[in-house]
């Protein structure tokens, strides 16, 4: 009982790995797509986000499942109320590379503008992050959860620069505008994911610590300043 | 045993209604800042952000434990899982709230722009999407789950409609475009409240029917057309 109970957790592991690994390909081919200006590269993230919506659904059966049927000891009730949350993380991350192709349809559809500026770059970064907290959750490694917070940080940093460059543009060039808008909204949709990796470092830092991180971050900004409300870059 | 259970189960259940109503409070408030211009209310949200947070971890941690100590039967087994994802939705509302602060801080500092446009219709609709899907939960009642899904049609309507007008405003008049590019930002804020509560809708119909509706929306889009990215509104 106890190793067939081994057995179906390994399973479900490999399951969330692999939901993981496709939500990192969504993110990559979705900007795939923005570079390339090929549509079709968004029916490869569509059949993509069909999978991983099944996905998501296997693990949420198989993690109640398993807890109904086995009664196990509490960290691994844990792991398995976790594994849920993650993979729901994961889909959304599947999620963001949809919106990120809607996009990237508008400005296929557009001429060519020609500063992408550093979206490609805050791409990237943001699939990393995605690997990285996969990476830490499948090695236990908190070092490497921790990473993802650094890496949270510069993310945050491009969404601003790039806001700051693309707003200079509209107001300088009004025909920019529509296009401008259309990378905006991606750089949000980078953002997200790197929100949504970062929400997964977190689960594991509690998966191996047994120390829940969540929300710290608003605590400390709370601690350290008297509003939380950071200013958004305002026009250069 | 079976008495000590129950009265844990109604005391979660509990907490999430209270994880709710914040959430749903933190939407008001948010509006309230914007419309009123009052850098004030941020501090309010950001007090209840505070709370939501607490909350989350409360009702996650007791998920745990009630799962762990007491080897509830499958459908409870369901049911904790479940409060877990929706507390996780429901504190994401309240971040979203924390987004639409910050937009709103943008918006105090810089002249007033006349037309806030259909955003306070918009952000009372999500807002009701929030407070249904929480009484569907409550009462198990899946004609009101159902309704928040006709309403979350609406809430898109409504961002495109928002998007279109201020995408004629910025073009027309380049100095509305960082008050206006605030706008779109907070509808998409807006929007996603809306996203969220139509996530514990689906929770609810899962719960009460069984059936699980997570991401038909999605496949419904496939199989009525060949790709799933609509188009967003072009510059009119």
């Amino acid at each position: 009982m106890q190793r067939h109970f081994d057995t179906q957790m390994q399973e479900l592991l490999q399951k969330l790995v692999l939901l993981g690994q496709t939500a990192e390909a969504m993110v990559g081919l979705s900007l795939r797509m923005l570079l390339e200006r090929d549509a079709k590269i968004g029916d490869e993230v569509s059949a993509k986000e069909m999978e991983a919506n099944k996905l998501q659904l296997e693990i949420d059966d198989a993690a109640v499942k398993l807890t109904a049927t086995h009664q196990p000891v509490a960290s691994d009730v844990r792991f398995l109320f976790m594994a849920s949350r993650i993979a729901s993380e994961l889909e959304r991350i599947g999620d963001q590379a949809i919106n990120i192709c809607q996009c990237a349809l508008q400005l296929i559809d557009s001429p060519p503008m020609k500063p992408t500026i550093d979206i490609p770059v805050m791409a990237e970064l943001s699939r990393q992050m995605v690997k990285n907290a996969m990476q830490a959750l499948s090695a236990h490694d908190c070092t490497l959860a921790e990473k993802v917070f650094e890496q949270e940080d510069k993310v945050d940093d491009y969404r601003d620069q790039i806001f700051r460059v693309l707003l200079t543009y509209m107001m300088s060039e009004p025909g920019t505008i529509p296009n401008a808008l259309s990378l905006i909204l991606i750089s949000r949709n980078l953002e997200r994911v790197g929100d949504h990796a970062t929400n997964i470092a977190e689960e594991v830092i509690y998966l191996v610590k047994g120390r829940d991180v969540r929300h710290l971050d608003a605590q400390h900004k709370r601690a350290n300043d008297s509003s939380i409300f950071r200013k958004a870059p305002s026009v250069p």
